[in-house]
């Protein structure tokens, strides 16, 4: 490989690059690298496994971030990869590298979380690994799933004219993440000014405590729909989204107007001045589905109200864009992956 | 939990308190926190799963760790996991935390040692997560592999008057380390001085590209022995011996006169000015099979030269010792886990 910045290349890049020319020589490893998690053959199902990393100052800032909040978000993103092929979560690993200056009691409160999600999700804590770390905290999630071979949804399998679906709303995360940053540097210049975090209680929860739309997989289950794809939104609604097309050979339209946006969301991003589509299309943490079903399925699908449809998949190479409310289409490019906060 | 420094627990300590009251509800976990893998019910055989962290400045360095070593060596730790509970290692998924040092080239490198060990050990790279880091190079390894139902073997079937096994020798990696440490210093105080490494190549490369004992347990297989307990040895032979006899509630007696040192080691300990059975008890990253068989096996095992005999197990409440020559007994103490290198 050329010896290229990874900003250039990006992490979608990145990973084509370094999976080039794998091979796999076991006959349970059915799809590797490219999905939210891995599916391996277990005979009358299929095993899925994901695993993520939470790293210090990147996905958490301890200054504002509750340590049982932490360890409660980090089993939602755990179980999120698993949720995103319709497989329920059934066991969770966490790795902990933690520094000297956390206590047992500290540790402990980052556990209570992580038990806390998983009563909620009904997953169990089967094992991880802990270390000392010479900087900061680190955390490793391995999800573990189960899938019906039948039910497994990839992202590969969006077609012209299916429908794009998506649960929730979305922008709030990165708006609570923008307050509770704006806060801390007004409490670290002058230490006498407390936070004011009155009327924003959704975008923080988004942001500190999220949670998981699995009821929507019941429910689509339930009146008979099956996505082609799927994807679970972390990296922001444009990238997801660009993953499905990519991954299923082609583009899409998706409609400004049809985008859940939360009123706190919205108002929030025009006090910071920023148009609320872009906390939305790009903002990350959202923790919810987006997916593709047949056209056809348009009048079971409204009838879902958990579930908004957003646009519609299109030809290959016919691009992915937005399509304002006049009819102007802009083009939708992810926002770079590559944080250096 | 109280409030009290991590090193005053030490890291099972610290296990035993987060995982308290942990109940499962999911049918599939067979067995969670407490041995080198999680053991999760697949209908006809068990998947076993671990998870890994390794962190720049604790468990590598990489001023001497070439990148490639290091993805070598981080399947190692993960498949480790695997084959300790008697199974056969199948997938791994890699997590980089990656700083904005590093380029593309380099983390190249990396997956090219990672594609090295997973074509030796025949395991395939099933996914994985790459993100950015703050504070250096960060890698999670998650090893998924698969035993039949009979052939698990886990750390509490040890029974008074086994007989305690091992593969390998010991305290050749840790020297290895102190070696390469102590060049580095040299280097970096005078830049002009070129580290000599000559005649050290053993520990040397037991430290950076260890290899994993896995013909052992098909020699094992093919005489008909099935090990009553086992484990692997990475974080120092006492203090995995113990962890087997805790969980087995038992104690044991080993011989140091029966303990494998390489040459090398012995020499380069001497060089140090410190008794050879330090490393070798203490030192850790041997990645080595400590087991435990009946002592009706003994004409068995003597005869598969990979295997020594280095003691037995003895009653609950005997204490965990090790014999001297002249007969003497010490207590077996496992060092400090919490490193602060």
């Amino acid at each position: 490989m050329e010896d290229i910045p990874i900003r250039k290349l990006g992490k979608y890049g990145l990973i084509d690059h370094l999976s080039e020319g794998l091979e796999t020589v076991n006959q349970s490893t059915v799809k590797g690298i490219g999905n939210d998690s891995s599916v391996i053959d277990s005979g009358d199902k299929y095993t899925l496994v994901s695993t993520d990393l939470l790293l210090e100052g990147i996905h958490f800032n301890l200054v504002y971030f509750p340590l049982k909040h932490l360890g409660y978000k980090s089993v939602i993103r755990g179980i999120s990869d698993i949720y995103a092929m319709n497989g329920t979560p059934g066991q969770i690993l966490i790795g902990l590298g933690i520094s000297s200056k956390f206590s047992a009691g500290q540790i402990g409160e980052i556990y209570e979380g992580i038990k806390l999600a998983c009563k909620k999700y009904e997953v169990d804590i089967a094992g991880g690994d802990i270390t000392s770390s010479l900087t900061g905290l680190t955390i490793s999630v391995t999800s573990i799933g189960y899938v019906e071979k039948e039910d497994l949804v990839k992202r590969d399998g969006a077609r012209p004219n299916d429908l794009i679906c998506v649960t929730g709303d979305f922008g709030a995360s990165y708006m609570g993440l923008q307050l509770l940053e704006r806060e801390r540097k007004i409490f670290e210049q002058d230490k006498g000014i407390m936070p004011d975090l009155t009327g924003n209680d959704y975008v923080i929860g988004r942001q500190l405590k999220p949670e998981f739309p699995a009821s929507a997989l019941a429910e689509l289950k339930n009146a008979g729909i099956r996505p082609g794809s799927m994807i679970d939104v972390t990296d922001g609604l444009a990238s997801d989204l660009m993953q499905i097309c990519k991954s299923s050979g082609t583009g899409c339209r998706i409609f400004n107007k049809q985008i859940p946006i939360d009123y706190e969301t919205s108002r929030l991003a025009e006090e910071f001045n920023i148009d609320p589509l872009i906390p939305a299309l790009n903002g990350g943490d959202d923790f919810e589905l987006l997916f593709t079903v047949p056209l056809e399925m348009y009048e079971k699908v409204k009838q879902i109200t958990s579930i908004k449809v957003i646009g519609h998949i299109t030809e290959k190479g016919s691009g992915n864009y937005l399509i304002g409310a006049d009819g102007t289409e802009v083009e939708i490019i992810a926002q770079g992956w590559w944080q250096e906060k």
